[in-house]
């Protein structure tokens, strides 16, 4: 690779159509656009509990399996890139927000924080670890959509657990 | 209700547990916490043409379906509290990403827009749908959790796409 490596630039671009006529079933259909799209109907409910009829995953069980996949795929294809060696990939994430209402009015919310803790396999050194979850986290599409200082990502060292 | 609603404030917290052993195969278990907890696997996997075996679905299109619903459902559970009446809704979103990358080294991408097209049957007038949508903006933890700016509402009035 020269000095001045060419710097590309591409676009992510997904649509999605959504119906809902009565109570909490989406019918929800996604596509990928590009060169090779591709559609996939991901459904949601919400569980009888609150008012719906669980024939479909929680909204945000769709979040937190999105976040949390978009990094370990990015780890995964950036490992390679920076010729860091992993094997396996295990990663704990909890998702925290808190919600504030008046009275019987609609609620305001806000997240609290999204922890990440990465058990990465694979026997590089404990700072190319730490630099492949940052450029993980800078690669990740939904990590880069969110608020700044949200992510917290921690990484398991021996028996510890250090921040990235 | 009184001028003086009491407030009150709720937790809502997701566990997710994920494991990658090669390639670009997640498998993922969400965990939903609290009084009615309930467990869903929502494994991800890239497709044949971005190095994977489009075993599941992409890890964005859930994020995709996360944001749309979520909107969605808000907007259902809200149109009681504010009595504004709501029969079907049909929602069209764009998510466009752009992504940068110096040579074949590990990419950096940033959101550009997610443009949400809301339509909202029911016969409220179209001040009362904007507030609406307001609202189940504020309510959407997706929402919230993301960069400000990034989503853009629009709502159907007669023929035309208005601002929200």
């Amino acid at each position: 690779m020269t000095e001045t490596a060419a710097v590309s630039r591409f676009d992510v671009i997904f649509d999605v159509e959504a119906r809902n006529t009565a109570k909490f079933r989406n019918d929800i259909t996604v596509h990928l656009r590009g060169l090779h799209p591709t559609t996939v109907e991901l459904p949601t409910d919400e569980g009888p509990k609150h008012g719906g009829d669980g024939t479909a995953p929680y909204s945000l069980a769709y979040f937190a399996s999105a976040l949390t996949a978009c990094i370990m795929t990015q780890l995964r294809a950036f490992s390679r890139r920076l010729d860091i060696p992993l094997t396996t990939i295990g990663v704990n994430t909890r998702l925290h927000w808190e919600a504030q209402q008046r009275g019987n009015g609609p609620y305001e919310n806000a997240p609290v924080a999204f922890t990440m803790d990465t058990d990465l396999g694979g026997g590089a050194s404990t700072a190319d670890k730490q630099r492949l979850i940052r450029a993980a986290a800078k690669g990740c599409f939904v990590e880069q959509s969110l608020k700044p200082g949200i992510v917290r990502h921690r990484l398991k060292a021996g028996e510890d657990w250090i921040a990235v």
